[in-house]
This record gives structure tokens, C-alpha cells and sequence, in this order.
């Protein structure tokens, strides 16, 4: 692979972002501000790191207008320059290259449909009336039951499982390991053994979600789980039985969501974060990392639980005392209602 | 594949259930109370629920005799129509078929032994000494080491690895992408490096058991790790090195078991919660969601860690107490006894 | 494969150990004090079992000098029995082997290397530019993709995947399911909708490192996420984008670490513990289970966070006053410095 380079210039006009100093200058990499090399694309989202200019070596940075009035070097200036960093990073990004054609290899069963466009590598299985849509990638060792969709332009890289009624939208990105479609965890109790509830709903990934390595999404018991449109889950994380998740949601790594909750549109749910089932919670909210969301929540903002961290001697004096909160409180008397949740 | 159809009577008889109402009526398929449509079965459970029966176009639905009472429909009576309901939906779940044999990519050692009434799917790997018992199904892209024993009727759905020294019982299932019998977590710390502690020991999983997607059970260190009958296991379960998981009981997704720790029969131990290793938990004890059981349980019951949760600001001020706790309670002085844990 | 024994002198002089009584016992496989048969060897490491030797049918039994003064059996002392007991485990551990080669049915890309005294499993896809050194092993089912190097004698041992721009040291060992160099999860909100922040760098992994079952450490956005030597992580650990791990470390199940975070060496990170993103935690810090780092930690000792375990009803009392304890504190007053973290 020839490293691609552009000139500052170039990069400007593609990207509609102002230039200030030298357009001829060279990038055929990326690097982070205080470590760039010449050569090399940089950017100053965070007035914080404003220091870091001076010094740095990267040859082009994107920075706010702000940032850019007295820089000496040459500058792409840009209103979100994260955004318009990423933009220009995925240039440099080396892409595996993934030929339509169906590797000689695959498992399909006679019913199943790859178009002529698709990918499908190597020890890939696909099961009956499956069907794979234009442009889509089937990465090596992935598992595809029945009656699945995958979309045109997704992409499911290497080992992931579909396991039946799984339907992903257009331009899906799955990571390896995850498993989408398992049967959720309905359980009954009967004579003293369990009696599994049959799962025969199905799984509904909207468009533009991304699907985290090794996460999970069971298929609904009845109705099917719902992914609406551009929904980002990270790595490790669990969603429950007809769970629902709106639009733009985003959920950081090993979050866990039971079985029936109802997650709002542009919530950010942080890591290792859980929700009980059968929830509601309304748009934009924000859960911070390793909360536990054990009612429904109607107001958008930012909620948590838990306690702080302390040096462990401190800490086992004071969790002693949480045993003892509500003794202690009688003690006192009726706090101010003010400062009640 | 038809659809398969079923009268009210039919069912009735199958299941032991008392008919009201029109015997004639057909379903050929499973909905919610609440969104059911003509031609499909549903149930009441929850007598909280049951102002949704008037409106339910449910052609049948299983409820209490109680419920059933007033009710105009034609009505499948049970003691637990949960139960009652989960055994007919059994009847119109699409099931794959794994037609007794090898598929031809399979890769079995030499003194590996498949029953004839085996099924093994695509890309499977089986060891050397390994066992697959009648009526088993091996799911593509399945992996299993050396000294292994799938019992008769056990399902591994697709991607599941067996390491080494794994013993399933009979009827046992386990979802894509867990893994059982890896090396247990045992280190010691010699002359500044880690030293791995051999784990010699196996899994033994006993009959009826289910193991959730990309779940994961260590094999022991001297002796095995054990799951007794019956026992169920969500998705992203952690199950350290010579654990012991009494018959019936039941996980949620993403609980975690340190090694050594030893498990009674009939717990439910909720989603995220965590066991720490060497404890023992008695038989019949609830274990919230994210809870962490930091000490062994002797008196069955419900037992809860954590910390209510609040927005954001309210939870910053109050979690900044919690280091002044155990001071404000010296402040205070001692509290009564009586509401001590 | 016949069953190895040694006798306890040919142990003592293989392990530098001190012989106590009789050195032509033979001993064919391990077992703990407790319940070890005639024939195997056990370990005493800690004083608090010591009542279990008088009863213990181990022939041969590491121990302490202080505890093997009045034994009147066979005994191998060592100033660390339990890490002498790890050594001598080792020789009765049945290990598959990996004879040097490729298999008829692996896919490798023609510009990878693959050494010649290197083992390749069934099912193995390796992709362009990557290079498989002396004496590794590829179980059966791993996919390596594009720019990865897998060091001299380091085994994927079943179903790992190597995304790409991975490169792991020597005698690295990984366990089935373990997802390395898949994307960072880096986005950034562009018009309403996610923007995908292209993920650049790889993963480095150290000499020695250990990588648990269904663990995933994702790539560096720009710079590379690295582990240093003989990082120890066990399984369903998430490992962030540009996190950096200092040799020596260790991490018990579940835990999580998300982007930036920067750990030292020789800490011990809790099962299911949680890091915080863009964090430093010194040398030797441990962090107790289920805790949540959430500020860098400059000293050396041991942190927690959260509440003790309490019977459900005790705790919804004393979690209810939780939401009360800014209030009640002011009601007390300023507690005295002494007791604050």
C-alpha cells in the first residue's frame, strides 16, 4: 500500500474548512498534538490543551478560529474540529480490502441469498432463508441462522453469530464475537424445575448502528428487540429481551440492560452502567459509569449511583456505617426537605 | 415450512387445561395481551394486567381461573398460565433442523467418538478422546479440546469452545460464543514475575443445564468446577476456577463468581451482581442486580448492596458524605441496636 | 498417554526443595490437603489449614519449614510452598500437543508469514502482512487479520481473533474468544448523528502476557494501546482504546478500563472493578471488587468503593437515607477533619 498524502489545501477544499498558513504543506499521517511528527495531521478540540501548540510538530492541525489567530503554522480551521479531524483521519486509515464473491469455503444453505455484491469469507455458515444483501461483508467464521437479513453495506468482521430472525439495517458494523439473536432468558418456574419460555421474537438493528466485540443481544420472546437507526454500543455490553433502544443512543463498554426496558433517543449510558427491566427512560438522558437505573426515568439529565473511592481503611469505617444510616438518621430527626432527591 | 394451527379444544386437551368459551377457535401463533391479533394465543399472569382483557384481540388466552370468571372469550384455565403459556408457544417456534451426521468440513480426531445419531455442523474441531453422545447437536464453528463429553441431547448452538476436561450431562444448552474449561485465573508471584498455577481440574455441567451467550466457566485448578442440574445461566456470566452452583439455580446476564465460591440450590442471583471467592451462599437466597456478596450467606432470603439512584447533583453532594460518614455518626454517638444488619 | 510419577526425591532435587522422610514415595498426580488420595502431592501454604495435615492422605506434601518441624510424612519444604507446589503441578498437566505446520484447511493470505516450526489449527484465516513466529500456536477457528505479529512461542488457543495492527511479544498466551484490535470506540456527534473517528493505532502486548477467555482490548485511536510484559488479565475484561498497562499487573474477572486510562505495575485490579477514562493509577495499587476508580490514585495501597451486603430490608432503609445524608449532615454540623478521606 502507497501511503496516501495531501496537501493542507487539499484537505481544505474536500473538507470545506478554512485554511490558515502554508497550503502546500504535506500530511501523510495522523499523530495527537503533543506527539505528532512532521508530516503528520493533528487537532486542538480542547482550549485546555492550547499549550500543546507551541511545541507540537504536526505539520497541519484543525483547531476552532479561536485557536487559530495567532498560530505561526498552518492550520485547518473548523467550527467542530474533532469532527472534522475524524473526517480527515479515516484518508489514512489502511482498509482491508473485502472482494464481492462468496469464498470457496462458505457454508450457504440452498435457500439462503448472496447478492452478486456481497462478501462472504472464509468458514462462513449461512443458514436457511438468509439473505445477504449488495455490499454487505460477512467476515471470516461468522455464523448466520435462519431467516436473518443483513443489510446492503454492512459489515460483520470476523466470527459473529447471528443466530435466527436477526434483521440489520443498511451500514451496520458488527465486531467480532458479538452474538445477536441468542434466546432471551424467560424462565419458568414449574414443579420445582425450569421451563423455558420459547424466544420467538427476532432482533431489529436499525441503520448506521455499531454492535461492540463480544457484545450480546438476545431476540425477543414475543415481539422482537428494537436497535432504532445509528445506535453505538461498545465492547461486552448485554441487551436484554425486547429491549428498545431510540435512536443516536450510545452505551459504553460492558453496560447491561434487562429485558423489556424502554431506553429514550440521544441517551449516553456509561460503562459497565446497568438498567433493571421493564424501565422506562426518556431522551438525552446520561448515566454515569457503573450506576444502576432501578426506576423509570421521565426528566432528561444526568443521573448516578454508587459511592466514591477511598483508601480502603477509610472506606471500611464509613461502609460500616451504612448499615447504620437509618438508625442514625432517626437519631437526628427529619432532615430539610430541600436537599431530598 | 406451514404454519401450524391448533384449536382452543386441542390445546386444552394437550395441556391439561380447563377450555371456556369456544373450542373451535383457532391460533396459529403466539402475541401480548396488549397487541395480540386475531388467530394468536396469549396469556394473563399478573393479575395487574387485566384491565388490558377487554380490549385483547387474542383469540385464546391462558389466564387464572379467576380472571377467566367474567371474561366473554374463549379462555384456557391453568394454576400458572405463565407456565401453561410458555409450554403451547413451544408449539409454533421455528426450530432448525440438525440432521443426525458429519458435515463434511468437520475436523474430528481419530479417537474422538461421535454418535451416529450426532449432529455435527461446519468448521467443527473435536479432540483427541473427546466424546459426542447421542441426539447432541455441535453448531458450526464449534470447538472442542481434548477429554471432553457432550451428553445425549445437549445443544451447542454455534461458536461455543469446549477447552479441555468438560463434561455435559444430558439436554444440556449452551448459546453461541461461550467458553468452558479455559485455565482458571491461578498465579502465584515468584521472584517478581507471575508464576501460572496449573489448573488440572475440569467442568462438570449437569443435566438440563443452559449457558448464555459468551458466558464463561474456568475449569477447576486440582478438582472441578461444578454446576449441578438444572442450573441457568444468563449471557457474559463469569464462573471462576472451582465454583460450585447448586441444582435450580438461575443468573442474570453479566454476574461474576470468584473462584472457590460455593453456591446453593435454588438462588437467583441478578444481572451484574458479583460473588467474591471462598464464600459460601446457602440454598434459596436472592441476590439483587450489582450487589456484591462480600461475605458467605447463611439464612436464605434477599440480600442487596449499593446505592439509590439520584440526578446527578443530588448523588455528588450526598456521595461526598459518605467519606464524612463514619465521623458524622462519632458526632452522633451510638445508635440503637435494633436497626442494625 | 501414561500417567507421569516421580518420587519425592527426584521432586526435592528437580525443585531445589529440602526433603522431610521418606524420599522414594512416588506421587502421580495432585490434589488439595484435604482430599488428596495416596499417590498425589499437596500443598500447605497457608498456616490457617495446618489442622488438615494430621488428616491428609497426600504422600508428598509442600510446606514451610515451620510446618514441617513435627510432620511425620513426607514433605518438600519450600519458602513458598504454594509457588513450589505450582512447578511440580506442572509436570502432571496434560498438554495437547501442537505439531509444527499448517492445516490442509487454514486461509492464509499470500503475503503473510507463517514459520515453519509454527502450529496452525484448522479453520485459522490469517490476513495480509501478518507474521506467525517460531513456536506459536493458532488454535483451531482463530482469525488473524491484517499487519499482526505473533511472537515467538505464543498460543491463541482457540477462536481468538486478532483484528488487526495487533502484535503480541513472546510466550503470550490467549484464551478462546478474546477479541484484540477491534476499532476503539471514538465517535463524535456531527449534525445529530454519530461520526465515526477512524481508530489508527494497534494493540502491543508484552512478553508473558496472559489474555482471559471473551476478554477484548480495543486499538489505539492514533497511538497504539499497550500492555507491558507480563500483564495478567483473566476473562471478560474490556480494555479501552489507548489504555497503557505497566508490567506485572493483574486483573480479575470482568473488570473495565476504559480510553486513556494509564495503569502502573503490580497492581491488582478487582474482579469487575472499573477505571475511568484518561485516569493514572500508580505502582502497586489494588482496587477491591466491584470498585470504581474514579480520579487518578498517586500512592501505593489498597481502594474501594460501595456498600456492605445487608438483608434487602435493612438495606432499602439505610439506601433510603443515602438520598438524606447531605441533608443530615448539615444538620449535625462539621464533622471533625480526622475521619475524612
Amino acid at each position: 500500500m502507497a501511503t496516501p498524502s495531501y496537501s493542507a489545501a487539499e484537505l481544505a477544499e474536500r473538507f470545506g474548512l478554512e485554511l490558515h498558513g502554508d497550503g502546500a504543506v504535506q500530511v501523510h499521517g495522523v499523530g495527537t498534538l503533543a506527539r505528532a511528527q512532521p508530516g503528520q495531521l493533528a487537532f486542538l478540540a480542547n482550549s485546555k490543551y492550547r499549550n500543546q501548540l507551541a511545541q507540537s510538530q504536526a505539520s497541519v492541525i484543525a483547531m476552532r478560529a479561536e485557536d487559530a489567530a495567532g498560530y505561526p503554522g498552518t492550520a485547518l480551521v473548523a467550527r467542530d474540529p474533532y469532527a472534522a479531524f475524524a473526517r480527515m483521519a479515516a484518508l489514512f486509515e489502511p482498509m482491508p480490502e473485502y472482494p464481492a464473491g462468496i469464498h470457496a469455503t462458505a457454508d450457504i444453505a440452498a435457500d439462503a441469498h448472496v447478492d452478486p455484491g456481497a462478501h462472504v469469507g472464509a468458514f462462513v455458515s449461512i443458514g436457511a432463508r438468509s439473505r445477504i444483501e449488495a455490499g454487505a461483508v460477512i467476515g471470516p467464521g461468522c455464523v448466520i441462522g435462519e431467516d436473518c437479513v443483513v443489510g446492503a453495506g454492512s459489515r460483520l468482521l470476523a466470527r459473529v453469530t447471528l443466530v435466527t430472525r436477526v434483521r440489520l439495517g443498511s451500514r451496520v458494523t458488527v465486531h467480532p464475537g458479538a452474538v445477536l439473536g441468542a434466546a432471551g432468558f424467560g424462565l419458568a418456574m414449574d414443579a420445582g424445575k425450569w421451563l423455558n419460555v420459547p424466544q420467538l421474537g427476532g432482533v431489529v438493528v436499525g441503520d448506521d448502528c455499531e454492535i461492540g466485540a463480544n457484545t450480546t443481544i438476545d431476540r425477543g420472546a414475543i415481539e422482537d428487540t428494537v436497535l432504532e437507526e445509528d445506535v453505538r454500543l461498545d465492547n461486552q455490553i448485554q441487551i436484554g429481551h425486547n429491549v428498545f433502544i431510540g435512536a443516536h443512543t450510545a452505551m459504553a463498554g460492558c453496560a447491561a440492560v434487562a429485558g423489556s426496558a424502554r431506553i429514550g433517543r440521544y441517551c449516553l449510558i456509561g460503562g459497565a452502567a446497568g438498567v433493571l427491566g421493564h424501565l422506562e427512560i426518556c431522551d438525552k438522558v446520561m448515566v454515569t459509569a457503573m450506576s444502576l437505573v432501578t426506576h423509570s426515568i421521565r426528566e432528561p439529565g444526568e443521573y448516578s449511583s454508587g459511592t466514591p473511592l477511598m483508601d480502603n481503611r477509610s472506606w471500611r469505617k464509613n461502609a460500616a456505617r451504612f448499615k447504620q444510616l437509618d438508625a442514625l438518621a432517626r437519631r437526628i430527626g427529619r432532615p430539610e426537605r430541600a436537599s431530598e432527591d
